[in-house]
């Protein structure tokens, strides 16, 4: 059944929403609602939600209402709907990370993320589905079901934020704020067609987030539009290094690059893809060409050495957490196969690994920040291939056998290696009318411009636009 | 046979030689013979250097002493006669870091210590022997066999900058470079009755320097006086970080502070201690209390639990070194047994230890940064015992027995493992006649104030001019 037409409103950017709440022609109660009905019909099949909120969220938005009409309306999140990933510490509000271990834990503080987006004025409507402790990127979750994609109910939401991404796909909330470790909030976001970023690393606090590897986490937001990520950025932001221009969503447009220089990243990133991806960032190339950017090859020499020494990090970084809590080895029968999987390997890094894969670590980091010293961005695919089916733990791209988990996560992990920003954004479909998506990678602290960049492909596109078919069966 | 009179002259200060070379009363040749006769009546019993460089160290006094004469004197250090532990890269020079491994290992270029103190008009008279690969406290090497104590021969100089040390004390050089990874500074310079300081962890630039543990190495001088130290120091650091106060020589003096307040680590620090370096230490502290210093009790919480994580970090991170550059286990029957036994061990850290290692580490560095909101510095006992005998492996300390190696690293190690600088110096004698050491330890980038407070305690006191009974036998 088609909900398409019906529901339309729920899928206004937050910067529509937000001008219509301040000219008072629809109210954060208004909004809620909206946002709950569509909830209500699409999660039973989506599975995006692990808590909803709903008499909360009415309650904050009759008070959210109450003061944009006494006029202290306090920007542009004030009275919107949004969700947060089950990962991310809610007063009171119990925080599963998608785990059996933590399914009764409730927690006495907000993570930082949280307690700023209250701050913003944005509603929380829910706690979404992800992948068990974020060590994943399909969110086949084993104790709280698959999170299923909009825009096909037999494929993969991706993950690890993917109830985070579907929910903001179908409509269930106008944003969300996810974590990011290797991939997890632009894979989901290039797999179900929205804009996901994952900022320097430092800059959005993970006070109160449950951790999976300490040096490759990240906190950032998924949304319909690169102007509402920007203004979610703002609001979760900590502070920039002095010398460095802080996102400012009042000024995106004005911030846009003239003379844009783009790196083509043509080893690694353009090998083994799906023929369709590839011609969709391929094309996007040519669109920044006519917007009078110049596209030129970039060399990331020591990135194919690094996938190995990437995993021992990410492996022993995140046993170190389940050890230290006293979650592994002890409940292990607690763990979905794949993570318990995972937790054993990461035992099994020798510390001279680790600190090997810290010193090819700043290699890379070195190589991208050279590539910056002559180029704005890196274009690249987010994803090799679109979404795959539910039933898929293999895919073959170019004649190569390939898990989905190391298909999805190669084009990610470097960003999280290096610690530079990444901003995924739509940039086409396939034949079957999947979204896929590409990525844009920037100097560190350069989240200013990279949205800028986004922003000047987005409204010269119309990818962004295109709505899922929605329907309530599975 | 007592040298001691006849050579007194050796044992100038780097500070008193230098008014007497600006004055031309005595010339860089005449130092330079002076160190070399002193050598070679002394190293062969103390075993002190690796190499000695008699024919360039000439070449190069000469040629000093032509540019003093000229007027170009570039300052204290311009012709005086230092050595360099065998670690730090000298170019054409063989450097051996005191193994078989490296045993023919001639640099193409110059360690940046080797040249900065080039750069400053010091002479090199050779390189001094040391730990094998820096890697132990007792300067027992099996290559190159052992550096004997100058105040008794049959007892170990301490290590790994052991050579620096005996030249340092018994006139063979007016100073050394030398490297401290677990006290490997400031083991031997106490046991030595020097100086000894270990900088600021990034200060002194260890690119040319053989690494034994990445984040526990630090460079820096071994000197008779402390004002040596700071002349040296000066020559050899990078850059402070703006708004700290780089070390100056010429303001060392006018640097005195008034109201001093000294920590008084009690747990950990004075524990476990012979009752002589108790009473030693005990009596500077009523010295600095009559300098009107107030001495008051500190607590360092976590610094008990992290003598494991120390270790597990060091011993993971010096294998790493030798497997990346294929030393290990490739030549694993060139080492001697002890580093082969610590290699070993090395492999079999867990990545996951290692990580929980280093968040013990912040939170120690924690505790040290919090007492300096209150202290000035921390006083402490360098070494708990004075120099064992060359044949003992283990030593009794309050009737407990330990070996030599934990004794002499576990009051030293918290420096390295947080990167405070810590000095030590001479602060009194066995009844046998044994120096004993003790450290200053002080805040981040504090290396000027440090030298000042353990300049005031020096100017107070005498121990620093008491001289070794040098003979030539063993």
């Amino acid at each position: 059944m088609p909900l398409h037409s019906e529901s339309q409103s729920a899928f206004l950017t937050i910067e529509q929403a937000a001008k219509l709440l301040r000219k008072g022609e629809i109210s954060p109660l208004d909004l809620v609602d909206m946002s709950l009905a569509q909830t209500e019909r699409l999660n039973p099949a989506l599975n995006a939600f692990i808590t909803i909120l709903a008499g909360r969220a009415r309650r904050q938005a009759r008070a959210a209402g109450r003061e944009i009409r006494r006029g202290n309306w306090r920007g542009p999140l004030h009275g919107i709907p949004i969700s947060l990933k089950d990962n991310i510490w809610t007063r009171g509000v119990r925080t599963t990370a998608g785990s059996k271990v933590l399914s009764d834990f409730v927690p006495r503080v907000d993570a930082e993320v949280a307690s700023r987006l209250a701050a913003a004025g944005a509603i929380l409507l829910g706690k979404t589905n992800m992948h068990e402790f974020a060590y994943g990127v399909t969110n086949k979750n084993p104790h709280f079901g698959p999170t299923r994609n909009p825009w096909s109910h037999d494929r993969i939401s991706g993950g690890s934020s993917g109830g985070s991404a579907a929910a903001v796909a179908a409509g269930l909330c106008f944003a969300s704020a996810g974590t990011d470790t290797g991939g997890s909030i632009r894979i989901p976001s290039a797999l179900c067609g929205i804009v996901g970023l994952k900022p320097t690393f430092g800059l959005v606090s993970l006070v109160g987030i449950v951790p999976l590897a300490e040096s490759f986490d990240h906190a950032g937001p998924l949304t319909r539009s690169v102007a509402d990520a920007c203004i979610m950025l703002q609001a979760i932001a900590g502070k920039h290094p002095k010398g460095t221009v802080p996102p400012n969503y009042r000024r995106l447009r004005k911030d846009r690059p003239r003379k844009l220089r783009l790196g083509w990243p043509k080893q690694y990133f353009f090998e083994r893809l799906d023929n369709e991806v590839r011609r969709a960032v391929e094309k996007a190339a040519e669109c920044f060409e006519s917007l009078d950017a110049h596209v030129k090859e970039v060399s990331l020499p020591k990135l194919a050495d690094s996938i190995m020494p990437s995993t021992n990090i990410a492996l022993a970084e995140a046993t170190y957490y389940h050890e230290s809590q006293g979650f592994y080895p002890a409940r292990v029968k607690d763990y979905g196969e794949d993570v318990q999987e995972r937790l054993e390997w990461g035992t099994k890094i020798r510390a001279v690994d680790y600190i090997q894969a810290l010193s090819l670590r700043r290699e890379v980091q070195r190589d991208f920040d050279k590539v910056f010293e002559h180029a704005d961005a890196i274009l690249a695919p987010t994803s090799p291939i679109a979404a795959p089916l539910l039933g898929e733990d293999e895919v073959t791209i170019g004649g190569e056998t390939e898990s989905v988990r190391s298909a999805l996560l190669r084009l990610n992990r470097p960003a999280n290696l290096t610690g530079h920003p990444a901003i995924s954004i739509p940039c086409g479909f396939t034949e079957e009318g999947l979204p896929i998506g590409m990525q844009l990678i920037g100097p560190r602290w350069g989240e200013s411009r990279l949205l800028a960049i986004a922003l000047a492909y987005e409204e010269a596109t119309e990818w962004h636009k295109r709505l899922p078919v929605l329907s309530t069966g599975i």
